[in-house]
């Protein structure tokens, strides 16, 4: 079983349906493609990416063996509700979202059990098929995010997808997921975008910045409905993990504010420490 | 007048005195070195990147034209009353520290005219003689601080200093260069060094960060030290800057619990806007 047997169905050409279809054409799959904007599937044929284009209401999918949702993770669970009607005989349908929760539980709802979550770590804050690139997932990790009632053979073609285009999979469960991208990716993102908001509202322009200001705040150009979507489908662990940010960063205030160097370095050491240990 | 005539003292040769005592001595510069560390002393002179070692108490510093101290903000300013006592004739006297309405003041009231602040955005969270490197400076800002009795052949000096390395000289006063460092160099870091805090206390990994996180977490990996200076050195407008992130944070967390999508979305889409703008 290789990717060089399957016909997939890929909805949605950004960047990492982009890069799906680049790499799985590469390595001899045959990749049926799907994008709201015809002009990037135009795209996408003449350059020889995609092997034929999905018709309207994906007319032409009941052909793929696997399908992958590629599409923001508001507009993912929609859709699967039209996949799984028109593409109940594929061995493996799964996403590409942020969070896992809420599409894993439409998919159980909707007892499609060859659906299997999946997450690659490897966004970017560009976004669109412009970005895409071959060889996007080589060394990134995977999150795959299986059931108790998922199909073992739908699991098996999830790793194989990945771990053939290069990436490392680790399984967990899609609550397990969400909580931990709360903190790991999540977190980061709205602490960048609440960084631009505050150095943007006192009139500093980006090209202000040190480089060091530059990468911290590199998150804050991703996708305003890209991370509506991500933020609201996490919404209560991400709350949480704010909490704790303006926690820290209160602590940090204090410090300042009291003239406590000893306190503040403490705390400084405390972080850069955390940095080292890898 | 070209580098090539002066005889330059380095004090500290870390990231920021490395990389100059390389570029200088590149430049036909006549380069004496003082590092704390009397093995990165030998090593400079063994590569070439020094003329000579200043002795103890910086002996010999008389001889220099221009003295740039390139240590933290906080040994800068002792530091300056010893140079300031020794190096009387110097032409030039400067630093390259992030913060300058404390040095600057203090110049003043050593009464030394001939004292401009520097500050290169040229940092880095590494450190040290191992992170310096030769061209650092090629392209970067460099802020020079003259207050109004400021000599004005100190002043013209530190702009050769730094536009014969390829930086780009930009003058402010020392206030307006604090307030405005708060923003765009002071507040990231603090914001990196608390999302460390916030994401390492929960028991994760920098190991299981993705690359958006990575970045935005970079500065948490700097000095301890020399950001316990700086933060201290700063601490009046840094302070404001960190309440003001605290709010926007605030303000995104209560968009999530709300569950407004479009309120979040209006305000992601504000940092994207402004990081577009450039």
């Amino acid at each position: 079983m290789t990717l060089a047997q399957q016909t997939i169905a890929i909805v949605g050409l950004g960047l990492i349906g982009g890069s799906l279809a680049r790499d799985l054409t590469a390595r001899g799959a045959r990749v049926l493609g799907h994008d709201r904007d015809p002009e990037t599937v135009r795209h996408a044929m003449a350059s020889g990416h995609l092997d034929a284009a999905l018709g309207d209401d994906l007319a032409g999918i009941e052909d793929a063996s696997w399908v992958i949702l590629a599409v923001p993770v508001d507009a993912a669970a929609g859709l699967l509700d039209l996949v799984g009607s028109r593409a109940r005989d594929a061995a493996l349908i799964t996403d590409v979202g942020s969070t896992k929760r809420h599409i894993v539980e439409r998919a159980h709802r909707l007892g499609l059990a060859q659906f299997v979550g999946s997450h690659p770590l490897a966004g970017d804050h560009r976004c669109g098929w412009g970005a895409s690139r071959g060889g996007l997932f080589e060394g990134a990790t995977v999150f795959v995010c299986p059931e108790e009632r998922t199909d073992g053979a739908a699991l098996t073609h999830a790793r194989t997808l990945w771990e053939e285009l290069g990436a490392t999979v680790t399984c967990c469960s899609a609550r397990e997921h969400d909580d931990r991208m709360a903190w790991v990716s999540h977190l980061p993102h709205v602490a960048s975008f609440a960084l631009a908001l505050a150095v943007g509202g006192q009139g500093n322009r980006v090209a202000d910045l040190g480089p060091g200001g530059r990468d911290a705040m590199r998150l804050a150009a991703s996708s305003p409905a890209l991370w509506r979507a991500i933020g609201l489908s996490n919404a209560e662990e991400l709350s949480r993990a704010v909490t704790i940010l303006e926690g820290e960063l209160q602590q940090l205030r204090d410090a300042l504010e009291r003239g406590d160097g000893d306190a503040l370095e403490r705390r400084l050491a405390r972080a850069a420490g955390w940095m080292a240990a890898g």
